[in-house]
């Protein structure tokens, strides 16, 4: 590791009250001490660097200008908190970031009072943000609430639904929009054209010297009448922007880089707010770190780096991603047929549906961040007879639920589902987890609901979605690399609602929904050489359940073990209704549902996740002992 | 019953093919005539009627103009489509709309091919649309694609999010903005206001003349270079609309009562459209018919009622509806609490907070078609000390999932949920059904989950949620009356995780989660008479379960039955796997998990739903001897 970068200023800030003792005039050099202490913070932990890079400057004007944390500052989404988590106490625990037992990589309210409200999905800034500003009010509180938001995040549903109540509210929020014009990928949609047009175009400027002016204006202490008229100037001029007609002051666009702009703007607003206020602020992502400039996502997300260099370290997979497996997949499938279309929400590379934009450009939709017109625009295509596989993370598909149940699930239409992250995520933490899609989908009448235990399954999967006209269906698979099986080269269409038996015994069952088939043949085992004869069979699906299998499990074993990585009311359930109802359950039968644990599981390593929520070898292991009333004896092989 | 209406244009027109024969002339004695037949048929069946005689004109104007169903027309919510079935080939059936085995109270697909999309939650008909004018595209089929929709479900971020992916796609879809100032209640938020302005405020009326004379234009068939011309003109003038910066070409806004405006707009957009296009339609909610336009709410939705008075038959009821005991419960609470506070997405009648609302208007929020921001608003409250109740039906809770994982239950905020419209509704079919809420809130870890067996019980989960603060709380309950209980003056707060036994026996359990309670208690009734002792419990609690009670339960009965109004996945599961997961299914209890039923169940009257699902005193008999082997022997007293 290289030294630590020099930092004299920044050592003298451990909290934002420091901060505000600095001279305006030493900020610049604050914001360079502070980019260096992140870029080396990051280059040894990994995580997200460079939306944290791009408000550098916002951070620290906002904490300068406002009290925190009695005034509230709400980052959306959150990537873009560490410095601010550097400037509010957290500096000494700044390099265990997204690890076990660390600082989360995004803002938590358990974790500091200057994080008011946790964020990791993105848009709820200005919804939470206006709770506060009315709170603030009811409470006669003269405090000030201030949400950040990416103008990615402006594309999200709830950001519009908040926006508009706050306009009619006339509440006394700030609502800061950082426009880099990226969010992960490139932007899409008529919004963020709209903002570039305000910050480039003719709106903006062909009065681009008057606006200069403007800004020059309000930077001053002029109170609220003047502000007012300029205001009005200004909008009959520019002929008002949509903020303005959603009820909101709207200042900008200011240079987010620039503490001559970001101060005078910020004091100006907290000294004469009335209604709410929204500052459009230009800022670049990556901003001051080299690499990251150059680099197309400008180091949204990283592994650990070299800091001279920007090289990233690669830990070499031992087999293929789940998300590579299914984006080939899909590319194979969409050859043959050329009504398969995709549906990404603004994940593009992180759902894989960059393969098949790549040589399907025009069978491929980045709708933005907006789940819920993800899923309904998936409907309309599947009602005309194509076939969308609106391919969203486990833990986003929840935006989008009462779509899945309204749109999709009661018209009986064929969109397909691919769940990437289904189960645990790692370094990502709770937020992004995804646990209970199992639960909310299996549980509509006339869902089709798929696991994929391993990523040659998987690519079956992806065939049998394709060719699955019925109505809607969905598979899961994990984050992370596939347990390196042999691959076929085109997936098979695999019946529906029929699992399989991996090996067959006479005692001990165990049932796996998902990529928890591994362990449970590793399990197996175990349980043979302990003396327990053991059968282990995929269910594959959820629903339809396989019964007969599941039937035969029940009648010719003393324990049946399910086994998911997901929440209680899942596959585990469905099995559990499936035999209570036949009266299978009423012969002793010993029935062991194995789910995720009844909490929300902090990052660490998948493995020590595992290991905690007693999915692993050891604890389906010992689940079946203490079925059995044995104590449960030294299992050799279970490390 | 009065004669019907006479109609002898109407009589002309089964379907869109006949309409298109009939001369422009013609079209305002045909609208005439199918507002007759419309008033008739709803006064004789109840419903919804406002919305549908807003949009006579609108509706035979795009069914004149437009090629349906090859051209296709989706209308928004669906309440407004009566004048639409009428004219698709459901003449002869609209008497029988939501009746079981009539016609559905909103457009679906399985109904009509005139219903391309089906509808009833609000603001999903943009991105319908825009999906199906993506196929059109990629199909090579010169089919228009309308959207109707209104301008309360403007307000939902779903809306927003399709405009937005709608201008960047530059699709050929037409969105008839149909503007009414009203959805359900008068509008509430900032776009409200916003289009209030461009009908009537400076925007507009400063430029009315110049509107009157664009629109004349708009009305020719001028090509689409005049027609750039003139919106950069009128751009210039009035500074463009919201709808122009998000990409559309605006039209209007036009009288959408006068087939003069009407005509001319839509033929010419569907001669030169080319990408997307927004009508903003003036209307009038209720128009015609003398007693809906002199009502408050238009005659939203009504019962049966005499034509010539206007006056709604009313059936007295024999106990306060739930929703009545809701609202009195919490203004009582909020009388000793000030931080008590009311969120309703569009709902303030529906969910009885308009009681809240006129003895503490500060204290209630109503945010607009946006259950995504009333939660995570409501969860800004919370995280400042405030006890929000974030009141909303079941099925629009689905709106708001990712909101109550995210920002809700992962920071453990006590936002409070009370649960309307839980079970099945009736009249208003599977969409409004409040199926799936226990399933996907008691898998959340640290959610309290309740329900209430009666009106009673519903006041003291009112006080128990008012004074629980630990965490996110839910209590629901169904629509419609009581059962006529004692009511206490001020609900008690209950222990939370504790259920309670009505009636202790020896041989079979029934335990109740909600309002099923009355039917376990009659059917106790029977099994007692056949030599089956019978205990009865109310759970009151999904999560967490009363363990000791359940495992009591178990223990000391040879046959267990959860009842509850709610799909698989929920309470029944907690049940099994607590007991499962302790080894209490082991000993040969029989358990038998009563759910509702694995289909979408249509519109009946809700005690044909309850025997049908088996969740009646019947279903429930018959269910505890099929456990034990015995044949079904009469149950005298089960009807």
């Amino acid at each position: 590791m290289t030294k630590l970068p020099e930092t004299p200023l920044l050592n003298q800030v451990d909290l934002p009250v420091d901060l505000r003792k600095l001279d305006d005039r030493d900020l610049p050099q604050l914001a360079r001490e502070l980019r260096d202490e992140m870029i080396d913070a990051v280059s040894s932990t990994g995580g997200h660097l460079g939306a944290g890079l791009g408000v550098v400057e916002l951070t620290i004007a906002i904490h300068k200008v406002f009290n925190t944390p009695d005034d509230r500052l709400i980052f959306d989404v959150g990537h873009q908190c560490y410095p601010h988590k550097i400037l509010t106490g957290r500096r000494d625990r700044i390099r265990t970031l997204r690890q076990e037992g660390g600082l989360s990589g995004f803002t938590r309210r358990a974790e500091s009072e200057y994080d008011p409200f946790g964020a990791a999905h993105s848009s709820t800034s200005i919804s939470a943000g206006l709770g506060m500003a009315v709170a603030a009010e009811l409470s006669q509180t003269d405090r000030r609430v201030i949400a950040v938001i990416g103008d990615g995040a402006m594309s999200a549903g709830m950001a519009y639904e908040a926006l508009n109540n706050a306009g009619a509210l006339d509440a006394r929020l700030i609502v800061i929009l950082n426009d880099n014009d990226m969010s992960i990928a490139p932007p899409t949609g008529a919004m963020s054209a709209y903002l570039a047009r305000l910050a480039s175009g003719r709106t903006y400027m062909g009065f681009r010297e008057l606006g200069k002016k403007l800004t020059a204006y309000l930077g001053k202490n002029i109170d609220r009448a003047i502000t007012r008229a300029v205001e009005h100037a200004r909008g009959y001029v520019t002929g008002g922007t949509m903020f303005e007609e959603m009820g909101f002051y709207h200042i900008g666009p200011i240079d987010g880089h620039s503490f001559d702009h970001l101060l005078p703007v910020l004091r100006n607003v907290r000294d004469h707010q009335q209604g709410p206020v929204l500052i459009h602020v230009v800022t670049q992502k990556g901003k001051g770190y080299a690499p990251a400039e150059a680099a197309a996502d400008k180091y949204h997300g990283v592994n650990k780096f070299d800091v001279i260099t920007g090289a990233q370290a690669k830990a070499k997979p031992n087999a293929p991603a789940y998300t590579s497996v299914f984006a080939e997949a899909l590319v194979e499938e969409a050859r043959h047929d050329e009504k398969i279309i995709g549906v990404t929400a603004a994940m593009p590379s992180g759902t894989g549906l960059d393969k098949l934009a790549e040589l399907f450009p025009a069978r491929c939709f980045d709708v933005g961040i907006a789940e819920q017109h993800a899923v309904t625009f998936a409907a309309g295509l599947a009602a005309e007879g194509y076939k969308p596989f609106a391919a969203l993370y486990s833990t986003f598909l929840q935006r989008a639920y009462d779509q899945v149940v309204h749109d999709v699930a009661i018209q009986g239409l064929p969109v397909r589902f691919p769940i990437d992250r289904a189960g645990f995520v790692g370094a990502d933490g709770p937020t992004h987890a995804g646990s209970f899609d199992t639960t909310f989908l299996a549980s509509l009448p006339g869902f089709v609901v798929m696991a994929a235990a391993d990523e040659a399954e998987l690519k079956h999967m992806v065939r049998t979605a394709a060719a699955y006209d019925e109505g809607p269906i969905s598979f899961r698979y994990p984050r992370g690399e596939g347990v390196g099986v042999e691959m076929p080269v085109r997936g098979e269409i695999l019946e529906i609602g029929k699992g399989r038996v991996m090996k067959q015994g006479t005692t001990v069952a165990l049932l796996s929904f998902g990529t928890r088939l591994a362990e449970c043949l590793l399990a197996a085992e175990d349980l043979d050489a302990a003396g327990l004869s053991t059968t282990v069979a995929d269910a594959r699906f959820a629903k339809p359940l396989d019964a007969d299998l599941i039937r035969q499990l029940a009648r010719h074993h003393q324990v049946l073990v399910t086994v998911e990585e997901g929440s209680i009311g899942g596959f585990g359930a469905q099995v559990m209704q499936l035999l209570a109802t036949e009266g299978l359950l009423d012969n002793g039968l010993k029935i062991r549902p194995l789910v995720l644990p009844d909490n929300w599981m902090e990052q660490a390593k998948p493995e020590a996740m595992y290991a905690k929520a007693g999915l692993d070898r050891a604890g389906i292991v010992s689940t079946v002992f203490r079925a059995l009333g044995q104590k449960q004896i030294e299992v050799g092989a279970a490390g």
